[in-house]
């Protein structure tokens, strides 16, 4: 299995997970099969639809519908399982984690490819990282989880930056993809053990505009 | 009157219908003029500017200025009508049917005329029919309508895909285009008689991620 | 300094002042850092993004990274300043006043150089103006300000309105400018000063679609 291949399939398992994690949101919201539907797409694959259409790009999932196929399987699967046992929620929020590193290193990599210039692709890889769970918060009425989530964003911003870094340094993309994976994965693994979080702003009682 | 003529202004007919309920929906938040004209404008090309976009095609309504002068009329219309009038709420619903029940098959037609896997054509057909009411009731603070109602995204996926059998098996789009928009539209017409829905989710005490 | 120099700096002045609305509002929200970070970005290069997107030109932040330190820098210095000082509200609003001026003036013009039609221009000059705001606010989870805040979304669109019959009357870009962003600002100043809004639909209890 080449590194290529590598990425592809942890691009899967990202899109997987994330599918997952839109369909558990449906359930919270009771929402009905094909609302669920809906919402696991938009979570799976959001972030990465608005980074190509800004990059100008043909949109993945319309050339490759491995993708969708990915998330009516996991949809399907999730909506039977849930019926008869409990998703472990620790693996989920493990998978989660793998799923953001990936998305993130992925979403830099091809802000990279169309030569832009490094503050843009951070941006990029951060939005494939986490834009579509925003997505599906929004669309589930909640305020986004990542905006109060320990380490989230954080560690979706410090891998894109470490990625760009590593790859100067070493010049290989697969050690830069695996240094960054591993730091974005690792980072979230001890922000849920630890509960770990950003101090948020202090002041709260601001209220400008 | 020819067949293209005839679906171009059901199309017409969709945009007034749903730029209405995104003025209607104004109207119960007492949102002023002309954030009422921003809600109907994104409820009616919401999801046909989506889908251009992810088409890579010019969006609609920057090439047929006609929708949003059918917009700017409808709203205007509507703002007047609600002083004296109210709108009968089942008529309404069933021009939204008809709404549904057309933008589902322009949706899929148009991902059809760029070659796309029929899972793409379906979930671009969904999109076109659904995305405009989805954005209308996320601006107006509500968890989207969809994710809730009897049997509406179900119709426009269940829509997509009879499209794209039909257009199999005839090989004339104006007929599969009729049994399409005419499942559809009956699905939900049945839908708002019966306050038929399907089973949301079980199970909803799962927590995950 | 040139009057494309000019504009190039209110822009960059525009862009600057909306990062800090979104980085208040998440300040309102208790948000971390990077979550503000997310918001102070989409509220600022959110509408201009779309635009682009629409108009199917390079998204401009791609192009001038100059954007993306801007808000970096904006968002930076409030965290700090909050913690010590308190931004006097009404500056925040005229400076703001002038952001939408500014952004609505730039969008429509950039409408006009693809030759589409005045309602699209319109359109385009006022979704420029107060989408970023828009999706500030929703993933901040409040219904969006502009949909009830005194002449925000009116001043928006009688600006694009007089830029395009200004430029036809003048025939010189720049008075048609300063025309225009005179009128958006001093019409959101007014109505500021004057708590002035345009009257809200009446008949909110019809319940529609």
């Amino acid at each position: 299995m080449s590194f290529i291949d590598g990425i592809f399939y942890l691009d899967l398992l990202g899109t997987l997970v994330f599918a997952i994690t839109g369909l558990l949101a449906a359930v919270r919201k009771q929402l009905d099969l094909f609302g669920a539907l809906v919402l696991a797409t938009v979570t799976a694959v959001g972030g990465g639809t608005i980074r190509d259409l800004i990059l100008d790009t043909p949109v993945f999932w319309t050339q490759q519908v491995i993708y969708l196929y990915v998330i009516l399987f996991a949809s399907v699967f999730t909506y039977i399982y849930i019926r008869f046992f409990t998703f472990p929620n620790k693996l989920l929020l493990w998978l989660d984690a793998l799923g953001l590193a990936v998305f993130t290193v992925i979403g830099a990599q091809k802000a990279l490819d169309f030569g832009l210039a490094v503050p843009v692709v951070v941006l990029m890889g951060v939005m494939t990282g986490v834009l579509g769970g925003i997505i599906r918060d929004v669309l589930a009425g909640e305020v986004p989880l990542i905006f109060r989530k320990e380490i989230y964003a954080t560690a979706s911003v410090l891998g894109a930056i470490v990625y760009v870094i590593a790859l100067e340094w070493f010049a290989v993309m697969e050690w830069a993809a695996i240094v960054a994976i591993g730091l974005v994965f690792l980072l979230r693994v001890w922000a849920i053990h630890a509960k770990a979080s950003l101090p948020t702003f202090g002041n709260p009682n601001q209220s400008g505009q």
